[in-house]
């Protein structure tokens, strides 16, 4: 076991935040309200890449985040600088620790839209102060996963390796990202940090510049399979694939590798007509009797790519994929949001609810509980939304939105399984972390109980999502009033 | 002036590098080419978006980074675990230290496709080892920099403000995409750590929980204005713009605020059509005298909805503008890339160059020097790429090489400017790096030197990238030498 630094613990990121954070916890305590308990749900609002669910992922970075919260004498001084803040701000920042409950799901599970993937029980200066850090942290690294995963579905089992960093945005987007990635079912990163911090295998070769500072490609291919005999892939576009870099790949391999007993590993194209390529490769690899030697390709690929390139024939092994995973290029927003569900009134959590004209950006009110039920066969059917203080059972009423006059109720013999673990009490870690190996092989495993209905890059089967009987009540009631105030602009 | 503190300082970045730059490195080493020189440079070949050019920024880091640079215990403990580097590279790291030159043009600096906007002299193993960093630093910085600078050009001088932190990727991109953001000439930012590291100014008043919390929402805006007076913006759509939110936003502004002599700065809609409420609220204030009370809208704000909305007459102060600056979600990868030019060779630096099927990958050979040619009016006119040894003067012919039969010259009178700085000399900074309010002066002078024609955002003029006739002829010489191996597919 390798041991790992933290670079989020050398970083105190306390003050990433924002602004309006600080003037409402400053505005929370002075009108009296530092004692008041809320309820916050981070949920989103819809799967990107019009796919049919999210990979959860970033919990335990933020975890490390909450744990690590304090404002320095450097914060102190910069908050007593902005002289709007009131000295018993100041000196609660001063003794700040986050002391509430968090409830959320594991990373490597699969999500839906409107589900709570986190939710915050604390004092309401403490709920307020870490909603951006929150965000910023599930939304990226679940924005990458679940990119990282279409891309690995579409690979049907070849190997995929992130080669992001450098188009990555920033240092975390490279770091995190390629964890995320992993979290996602990738097999390996380019980048040495993320195997040096989480153990993300970390791969990587040659670039054209290798071949460039040697005398001939011949020369750069030989000085390569001399120095790693037993891990040899070598890039052959650099001059012409088929005239030069093939030929040379196949007579080092021939006067350098195999006279010592060793074997070329592959032969990676960066360039070209990756199908067509591939195809003319793999029959002269074969004809040399190198069936054994893979061929690796990279260059602005994703999961639609993928998928034709497949389609076409391609002999590829393996994908080194770029900025179309680590930004996740075509659609680079996770949009999960955090909003206030319950306020405590007398020991009592009082429901709060935000209307909206726009109907989907209506909250679901309350202090709430996530299920999935599964069938006979293991699979995910439908998550129930439920009230925190209600019994999900088999005489629970359920309500899908989109039907509203139907109840359904959960079949004998199907599993109910609560989605939510308490992660913090009382402001402490609560369970025991599971590295990122065993995320990764959450997510792989979850997959399975995931309808291949769900799995389609095209018109993927809408997951169910059902509110318990008793919350879709509590939602209607409270619509009710606010629509009684006749409020319609 | 403010302390700030430097969170990279706090971090050591050294291992965010691709592994192959390990492997090449260990190389380069085994096969004598420790003391080998080379050249690389850093350019990029579009401009995102279809723009007509992007914003430099990113150097800052890039050179603290490169300050910084080392491989500490830990980092070393993981080279020897990996048992493929030779125990000469394993001591080479042990001792590594950045000793070579970098030119590079300044940050808030204008520029154009294929030219060298950073130029790396160094011995190639230390050259090879940064690049990640290198294109990952400017390419991500450049990129929200250059996004910034569009919306702000399409607010015609209307207040823009960075509100992306929750939807970036990773906090890398929250804190550097903020300080790029504001090098691309937006006004403030929501993001409290940019305020605290880079003196961006940080803006925040309230989010929709901070109404939900109190009993109504006029209890929440004269809570807010008690205790806020000087500096009050209240959000208005938490129930409804026109029946509520205004009416309390009014009802406050003169009971609580112009009472004692203060007034509303500004009311904020983050949902709704903004075109229509922007102009019934403008109507509604200005008939309650109240002129001076701001409009600020955000929801997924860009360039071009802000063209729309005040093409519609919308009454906007002032935008906040979220994920689509943060992640330049439109166009979410800045391409950038990092090409060995000129190896050295008995104290000369012998030109390279990458050959490509695409002609648009073949790269301008050679250490080269960048310079701008100014027309009298200070318009940039032409950008020239010429080598390093010659002299740039009105006697110099230049190559477009989209017409290389033709052959310009520089229009006397005009102003030739050299683009590259030196800021690293043997490792060493060698300049005085600006703040960031003088790079984002920078930026907006440097604006007024660009044509209008380029600044459009539909088919702007393609900026004049020449080649010194030397760079030309050496170039046009490389590539027959290759076409006469004829390497054609």
């Amino acid at each position: 076991m390798q041991m790992n630094r933290s670079i989020n613990a050398e970083r105190n990121l306390t003050m990433l935040m924002d602004f309006y954070e600080l003037t409402m916890a400053n505005g929370y305590l002075l009108k009296g309200k530092r004692e008041t308990k809320v309820v916050f749900d981070m949920f989103y609002r819809q799967n990107p890449d019009q796919g049919g669910f999210v990979i959860a992922a970033g919990l335990k970075q933020f975890l490390e985040y909450i744990e690590n919260m304090h404002f320095d004498e450097e914060d102190i001084r910069y908050l007593e600088n902005k002289k709007i803040f009131d000295p018993q701000f100041i000196e609660y920042c001063r003794n700040f620790k986050f002391t509430g409950d968090i409830y959320a799901v594991e990373e490597g599970t699969i999500v839906y839209p409107y589900t709570p993937i986190v939710t915050v029980v604390a004092p309401i200066l403490e709920a307020q102060l870490i909603e951006t850090m929150l965000l910023l942290t599930i939304n990226h690294q679940s924005l990458i996963a679940t990119k990282a995963n279409r891309i690995v579905r579409a690979a049907k089992g070849r190997t995929i390796m992130e080669f992001g960093a450098r188009r990555a945005q920033g240092y975390d987007a490279a770091i995190y990202g390629a964890r995320a990635a992993f979290i996602g079912g990738v097999n390996a990163t380019a980048t040495v940090s993320a195997d040096q911090l989480f153990n993300v295998p970390a791969v990587g070769t040659m670039a054209h510049s290798w071949i460039q500072v040697f005398d001939s490609e011949y020369e750069a291919f030989k000085a390569y399979a001399e120095i790693y005999p037993n891990d040899c892939t070598l890039l052959i576009d650099t001059y012409s694939i088929l005239k030069s870099g093939l030929p040379n790949a196949i007579r080092v391999a021939k006067e350098i590798l195999e006279v010592k007993g060793y074997r070329l590993k592959g032969v990676r194209i960066d360039s070209g007509d990756l199908a067509y390529f591939s195809k003319k490769i793999r029959e002269v690899l074969d004809k040399n009797e190198m069936q054994d030697c893979k061929i690796v390709v990279s260059n602005s690929i994703d999961e639609f790519l993928i998928q034709s390139l497949l389609e076409q024939g391609a002999c590829i092994d393996s994908f080194g994929i770029g900025e179309r995973l680590i930004t996740s290029k075509s659609e680079p927003v996770f949009g999960g949001v955090y909003k206030l569900a319950a306020i405590e009134d007398n020991g009592e959590f009082i429901p709060r609810i935000k209307v909206s004209e726009n109907t989907e950006k209506i909250t679901n009110p309350g202090y709430k509980k996530l299920y999935r039920v599964y069938d006979q066969n293991n699979i995910g059917k439908i998550d129930v939304i439920a009230l925190a203080d209600e019994i999900v059972d088999y005489s629970t009423k359920l309500v899908d939105q989109n039907k509203p006059w139907k109840r359904y109720s959960i079949e004998k013999g199907w599993r109910i399984e609560p989605l939510h673990k308490q992660v913090v009490k009382n402001g402490k870690l609560s369970i025991k972390l599971p590295d990122d190996i065993t995320i990764r092989q959450r997510t792989l495993d979850n997959l399975k109980t995931v309808w291949n209905e769900e799995k389609r890059f095209c018109n993927p089967h809408t997951h169910y999502v059902n509110l318990s009987e008793k919350m879709y009540d509590l939602k209607m009631k409270m619509l009710n009033q606010f629509s009684q105030e006749d409020l319609h602009e």
